[in-house]
């Protein structure tokens, strides 16, 4: 059970780690929406995204016994990043396993802050068994990439400042890979205001969600090809999908083209690169997927680090 | 004579219309340029630059009477936008006079903001005796894009909030056109602490100020062929250039190669979209061109506005 305590606890513990990031709005994106809409940029957030927030609240947790060994992350790239940044600030180190078609932006910029990268085979080898062999031989305590208590709580804290930061919204829009940040989410805002409608947005081709919420029980999927690649978890984690089969009202999804158009409205528009997994919930409102009755929504564009062959 | 007090009261009066902009800091970019930088992020103001800031403070100056019929502007792209966004929020029309090769994305968003739109030959026409036709036409006031106290007081309201937003700040540096961003950055920098030291930054293929710096008068260059388009001035002000001279310590130039470079790496690395004219002192402190002694430097990206082409 993660409650609001917990995202309060996080908010401390990532103090001066995480950075409070801006929220940006844009005229002819909410013209083109019909709402008024609030960025929350976890872009422009260290490592690129919002990870850091679960990975730091994680490794701070640690008894310093156990944090001498390292830490272990097995991820598709934002949760590496941030888990190596996290490592490093805690002063102990990060072995990343990390899929062989991750981004290489995003495999570079872990790679960077100092982690030793093991690569496998997304397709034919199991990262978690990977990860366990890692975790065994060096002792370090794997980082869960979402279905964790103290990761949910950390990714809570981006909405917990938005709500601080843009008054009387009505609602709140995430991505969902996992489900860490929108469980995060649900929690922070159901505890500011019950009455905050909550949803979630995936891409069509990475519908697990979707699907795991209309069947009411998790469903699982083939590893999905969509270009959002922070979302291409196969189902949701165990923890984090009743907290949004309670509260979110409705998951969205997008198509891959929608997502591209609205990764263009944004740079184009407001002048910010966001990824394609961090495209997803403006997608959704850009083309107004949203039910009526909403008039502000924040819309959490969950990061930047876009591989760069998409965009060149 | 300009002074703070005419900054003050530019504040207020775009108070709502400009937007108090965010400042970003990139720990791989201080890494790369071996300093402290603090990005204003003119890029995410409204209309996509800081000239909103001078185009509001100079129209809403203007008389009831003469607002009614209208303003002209003349203007490579962002000045025209600024200028259309002014006169639509003070409940005017505006005449933009433009050259045809002014970048598509600035022409269509002036246009978008409901301006009249003029097309000349920037090689071949005056675009001064056009505007001025245009404003004789329509008995409308053409709102100058840099040489105008208003103007000047306008654009110095960006560097007033950034040494709110920042503390201790040694050094500001900003892109200099026509020099009024620059010399409005002079006047509210020198009010705020005589010490700190203001540098200007030019492309090598647009260095009209900097010979003019070198010679202590105003020297002309033919229509300069820079990327940085707004950049393109032939000249600095004849109200500016007095001022930059006085209290500008250095004037930098950068390549279009360095330019590049650091569009790149601003949206790469900070994932913002930063146009051409805005990387230039971006260049100027990632390429190490500030004299030694500076240890915490204010950068004005002075704008986002960028003509794909280039881009993708």
């Amino acid at each position: 059970m993660v409650t609001n305590s917990d995202i309060l606890a996080a908010r401390e513990r990532i103090r001066g780690i995480a950075q409070i990031t801006p929220v940006l709005t844009s005229r002819s994106f909410n013209s083109e929406a019909g709402l008024e809409v609030f960025f929350k940029c976890e872009n422009l957030q260290l490592g690129g995204a919002f990870k850091i927030r679960g990975a730091a609240n994680f490794v701070n947790s640690l008894a310093k016994e156990k944090l001498r060994q390292g830490v272990v992350a097995f991820s598709s790239g934002n949760h590496a990043q941030a888990v190596a940044i996290a490592a490093k600030r805690a002063g102990t180190h990060a072995t990343v396993v990390m899929p062989l078609d991750a981004p290489k932006a995003k495999a570079d910029a872990t790679a960077a802050y100092g982690a030793h990268i093991v690569r496998y085979n997304r397709f034919t080898e199991d990262r978690e068994a990977l990860a366990r062999k890692v975790s065994e031989e060096t002792g370090g305590e794997t980082v869960p990439p979402f279905d964790h208590p103290l990761i949910i709580a950390g990714q809570g804290t981006a909405a917990a400042e938005l709500l601080e930061q843009v008054t009387n919204l009505d609602a709140l829009i995430t991505p969902v890979g996992g489900g860490g940040l929108l469980s995060g989410t649900v929690i922070a805002a159901k505890a500011f205001n019950p009455a905050l409608r909550i949803f979630g947005a995936e891409p069509t081709l990475a519908n697990d969600t979707f699907l795991s919420f209309q069947k009411g029980s998790i469903v699982s999927i083939p590893v999905p090809e969509t270009i959002a690649d922070g979302l291409r978890a196969p189902s949701p984690g165990k923890l984090t999908f009743p907290i949004i089969q309670q509260n979110v009202e409705q998951i969205i999804l997008v198509t891959e083209e929608e997502i591209l158009a609205a990764m263009k409205f944004l740079l184009v528009r407001l002048k910010i690169l966001v990824e394609p997994s961090g495209a997803v919930p403006a997608a959704a409102a850009l083309f107004r997927k949203l039910p009526a009755g909403i008039g502000k929504v924040g819309v959490i564009l969950s990061g930047g680090n876009v591989d760069f062959p998409l965009l060149f």
